[in-house]
């Protein structure tokens, strides 16, 4: 089983980078990490809509490119399903009868493409509310780690 | 304007620590922010439900005694509304023409008695996942600095 992770952009507060390591070290204990950070484009200040659409094309083309063949997809997306963490680890029991790799994506600051939405397997949501996407990093990751203490029947302190 | 956060139980974890020093730290351009963390009660494994809902009653007690006095009291509540960040940043500002205290309160790791709930003012959900409540506390600063931002329409990159 391997989970891996694309998102856009390297993460440059060292908080983040610390929970996201910490998780992942939790969660390669059930399934093989692969993080894939793929570069950003810089938004510049008062972009214009042109100019934004233009890197979310660009972005999302090398998101595109980094999903990995086979791999079942799961899509961060505001308007995406909304489940608890029991019905997701259930979800992800699903996918890994589906294909033995889930890939994550997390769009860069201005979200992603249609495109890279269609081709999703699945469309998630954790909040309505709009979070840091490298914070909605780490809030994924801890998910999935809760996911996979569910499906073992392990405790797991909230 | 201030913003009263009570939590119950120190965390240990460093990175999450450091996340919410930055985010007080940002929101304290915006609001005094105080930070009440209260001790929590050990739950022994494998407590009894009678064991858990004495731990409970104990912490509630504690966060109830603790309430500043005039506050206006929200409670994260995973079965409260959810709504997304600029209504959240709406009801930030209609919640201070009611009280200059706003009192955010996290129960901990097994939850708060309904009494906590009774007293609220307003409950709020993040979302219908269960996260690490210390998690909890990084999501909600970063969702209050966010509110800020976005009532003194200041760009805040996703």
């Amino acid at each position: 089983m391997k989970i891996t992770i694309i998102s856009v952009g390297k993460i440059k507060e060292k908080y983040l980078n610390d929970a996201i390591n910490e998780y992942e070290k939790r969660i390669s204990k059930y399934a093989k990490v692969e993080n894939i950070i793929l570069p950003d484009e810089e938004t510049p200040a008062n972009a214009s809509k042109a100019q934004e659409a233009q890197i979310i094309d660009t972005e999302s083309k090398r998101i595109i490119k980094a999903i990995p063949r086979n791999s079942f997809v799961i899509v961060l997306d505001i308007k995406g399903e909304e489940i608890d963490s029991v019905t997701f680890s259930k979800k992800i029991e699903e996918f890994f009868s589906k294909s033995s790799n889930l890939t994550f994506i997390i769009g860069g600051s201005l979200g992603m493409s249609s495109e890279v939405k269609r081709l999703a397997n699945y469309r998630l949501s954790f909040s309505p509310m709009t979070f840091p996407h490298m914070l909605m990093k780490v809030i994924m990751l801890e998910q999935i780690y809760r996911a996979f203490k569910i499906l073992n029947n392990e405790t797991y302190h909230k």
